[in-house]
Formats: structure tokens, sequence, C-alpha cells
């Protein structure tokens, strides 16, 4: 019942360490130290080689995902069938997001740039700027993360828009929902910020044709991912002023490609993917409760629900 | 018992459609506008000039700062005597100081510095950084605004110590006070935020003294007054590295000089004074219901303390 690790950005020592305490029974190792690839019950994965899983390990009962979002599992076509894949939702993960979209809708609701480009000329130009209950914020993505990042701006005094597949209530959120619903949420957003999960339904979901719906001069945060947004559609929305500005977070191809533009793009702002990671000391203990779970017999908890991608 | 209204910042038509609105029987007028001195009874200001005040209003019952500190005002020799300075309390200045604090503190605590930097040299690094929760940020002055920051502070869950004259106790802040408990606040603080009024006893307070006590790459924001702090000192403690960045909203003298070291000093952040600023939709009510209170012959809300300067 080994439990093994992999990821090119995580602390491996970090999460063994936080492993042990939490699971002090379940046997942990790294992707390519030596061991027993029988005994391999669970993987703790985050862009695995594709193929792999399947290949290496047969008596694998349950896949997790380092990310919140499943969708660089479920791009290897040889994953493993008829067994439960685990989405990552631990409050740490949440806490970056939330983290990073708070400082970029300030970052813009503040009219940051503008005041870095004052201070390159060395001018002084005072300006009442107005606060956060004049400026209207849309989430697009209303699940854990969503939510918390509406927590987080309504303390801070925004007015709220949400859009999401199904319909949602929230107390002081304006909610849409359904593409029926999608011209209504985009009318009144000045700061457009995207969480969705990545599927075939929302593929590309951020071109220009929803830009054109926004309020002229609005701006983007994405931290979904990077097959929600046309790259070329942001770049020709930024050229006209349709978008101010554009802080993503996530790309198509990752790491971003060296020569892409968005790079010098005086108003986008890039990111290496990196708003919101797993912490192992609060993420090993997720993890830990779901073997346990599995191992009484009864199904983890947070399981991808394949049949809609996420 | 006409109000004048005086500031080189803030807008006079907004300022008077909103007073008209809130208080309809009392005729505005501004600065420069003709009209009868003698009945004035009310003054709006913000930075009047020195002595206009006393010479040309002898009927003057109330001065309303548009600032929360009335150190502007106490900077004139001949200020009206014996009659009350108030200090502007409304939730959108206060809004407007939480909103900069917010986003400052996350600036500095995701490392946006760094990432901008590697964005200009098209690097992608990919890196897991610690959430909130392993960040400890300080705030000196736990006055309303203070306190401010630290609701929006905890909602996203930052380790929290305050520091102020008089011992506070705050649900979830380590709290310390007075020159004695200076010290042990500022031992674990990381990212330091000052809010304080500039009063003879806060007067250069963030000085190279105080920066040695912090840790080791610590980061200041003040947006008191420039009169709290020693800019040679900054400048001194930013080139060996005892501060990692500042940035500042307020200046020994203002508008900042433009040959200035910190306007092009790399780990320099420069803010026109524009953190905070009365809302005329949301302050014009706070104005009429203190004008309303003394003419019921109440005294008004929120009268600066002058023995302590604020």
């Amino acid at each position: 019942m080994t439990l093994i690790f992999k990821s090119n950005v995580d602390s491996w020592p970090a999460w063994r360490t936080a492993l042990e305490d939490a699971a002090p029974d379940v046997p942990c190792r790294n992707w390519d130290d030596p061991g027993d690839d029988a005994a391999v019950e669970y993987a703790l994965v985050w862009k695995p080689p594709v193929g792999e899983l399947r290949r290496r390990f047969p008596n694998l009962k349950t896949i997790f995902s380092l990310g919140a979002g499943v969708d660089h599992l479920l791009v290897d076509p040889d994953l493993p069938a008829g067994i439960p894949i685990v989405r990552m939702v631990e409050p740490e993960l949440t806490r970056g997001m939330v983290e990073y979209v708070a400082l970029h809708v300030l970052r813009y609701h503040r009219e940051t740039p503008l005041l870095e480009d004052q201070q390159r000329r060395r001018e002084w130009r005072e300006m009442a700027t107005p606060t956060a209950p004049k400026r209207r914020v849309g989430i697009m993505g209303l699940g854990v993360i969503g939510q918390d990042c509406l927590r987080v701006l309504s303390a801070l005094g925004f007015a709220l828009s949400g859009w999401s597949r199904t319909a949602k209530d929230i107390s002081g959120v304006t909610c849409h929902h359904g593409r029926d619903g999608l011209a209504n949420f985009l009318t009144e957003v000045e700061i457009l910020v995207c969480v969705l999960p990545y599927t075939a339904a929302t593929e590309n979901i951020l071109n220009r044709d929803l830009f054109a719906q926004l309020p002229r001069g609005a701006y983007l945060i994405n931290v979904g991912r990077g097959g929600l947004q046309d790259e070329d559609d942001i770049l020709a929305a930024l050229d006209s002023g349709q978008l101010a500005g554009a802080t993503l977070d996530v790309f198509r191809q990752e790491p971003l490609p060296e020569d892409h533009a968005f790079w010098a793009h005086p108003n986008v702002t890039v990111t290496p993917h990196n708003a919101g990671t797993a912490q192992p000391w609060s993420a090993a203990g997720a993890v830990a409760a779901n073997i346990e779970r599995i191992r009484r017999g009864d199904a983890p908890l947070n399981i991808a629900d394949l049949s809609e991608g996420y």
C-alpha cells in the first residue's frame, strides 16, 4: 500500500515529511526512487509522464491530483481505467488562489500600472480613486475556489457578480449561469476573474466574442487553465483597447515559450502557474484522511466527475 | 451658517452635490468663490493656507478635516483657538486605506517584484510560495483604520501583530503597546504597515533603530504621514538589505521633490498620497450629521484631542 509521488513543482522532501506525519503507516516514495512498483496503491501526482501510471503500477487503487484540476491527468489516453481520480481540495491551495486573485483585482482596481508609469516619469499626480463598492468584479467558476475569492472580495467591499455552469445562490453576489446567462453577467464586469476548470465545455471560453461583451477597458485575470483562453484573441482585445490589461497565471503551452508576445506586452502580467499550490503541511492531512476512507471501504472525498471532465 | 470648502485634491463639484443632498439647508461654497465670509461657520478643508482660517472667518464654529489626520491643520500657528477640529472618520476613506494596505501587503507577500523581474527576463520559474499563515504582518496604529486593515488581513489568513500607544485587545492579533512593547512587536514582523497619526510623539519613529529590530529583509509600508519616517534611514536600510522594499504613500515633502532618490530606487514604490480619500457620496453624510449635532448644541463626533496631537 505504498504511495508514489511525482511533481516537477512541489517539494518532495516537504511532502515526505508531511505524509510521514499524517499517515505514518503508509510507505511513500518519489517517482524515480527504486522500489516495488507492484506495491503502489496510491499515486499523488502533478503532470505524470503519459502512459506511465498504467504501465508501472498494476495495483493502483486511487490517483490523487496535486492540482485542483484533473485536466493534467485526463490528457493521458492510457490513464488506468475504473479507479477514482481525486481532486486536490485543501484550504491552503484555495488560499493561494484567493491571495493571487485579491492581489491582482486590487492591483487593477487601484490603477497600479498607471501609478507605476507615473513613478517612472517622477510625476506626482494626486487623485481621488473610487473605492471598491464602485467597482464590479465578476468571477467565472463558483466552486470552492471561486466562492472563497468572493468571501475576500466581499470583505474588501467590491460589487460582485458570479457565473457558473449550474445555478448558484450566493448572498451578496449577482449570480448568473449557463450559456444563456453569460451575456448578462459580462455586461457590467470591469474586472473579470476566471477560475473555471478546463473541460470540453469551457475550452477557449475566453475569446473575442466574450471580451466584446465586457465594458470597454475591462481587465482579465485567468488563474484557471491556459486551455480556457484564446491567446491571439487576448492580444487583439488588448491592442484594440477592449481589454485594458490581462494577468495570466496559465497558458496554452507551459512553460510559456520564450518568444511569446505576452512576455513583453506592456499590458500583460505573466506569472509561472504559481497562483495556488497545495501546501504539504496542510494538504497531507486531506490525502491521509482519504486513504483512511479507502482502507475502510468508503469512497474518497472530492472524486472528479469524468462525465463533466472535472 | 455657510460651509466653506478648500482642497487641492478633492473634487469640489462632487462634494457640493453630496453636501447639497446631505445638508440641503447649509449653504456651501468653494474657498475662492465670492461670498460673505462673516456667514461662514463651518470649514471643510485639506491643507488650507496658513493663517487664512482665522483671518477670513471671524464666526467659524468648527473645522472639519478632509483627512483622517489633523496635522495638516496644526502646522498653522494662527489656527482659530477654542473651536473643535473634527477628524474625518468615514467608511470609504478607511476602505481606501485598507485596499491600499491589502494590495501592498499581498504584493510583497507574493514576491511580486521578483516575479516582475522574471517576466522582464522571460524567465519561467515555477515555485511554490508560502501562504498567508506563514507570514507575519505588523500594524503600527490600532485605531479605526488599523483595525479595519486587520479585519481584511485576517480574512486573508495572515499571522498578525499590532502596536499602539495604549493597550488594545484584538481577537486573533498579538498586541503590543508603548515604547516598551516596540521591540517585542518588531522582532517577528516581516511586513510592517504604519498607519500612525503624526504627532510630536511619533515623529521619525520609522528610523534606523526601529528597522534594525525587524528581521533582515523585512518590508515597510507607510500610509500614515511623511513626518513619521526618516527618509535617509529608509534609503540606508534598503541599501544594506535590512529592508527589502518600501512602499510609501506619504513623504516629508509633498509633492515628493523631482530629484528625490525614492523615485528611481528599484526597491521603493512611490504613490502620490492617494491611499485613502474621503468619498463625497459617503462622507458628506458624516459631515451633515455633525453639523446637525452642533446646531442642536451637542459636541460633534470625532473631535481631535489636541493634547495628544490627533
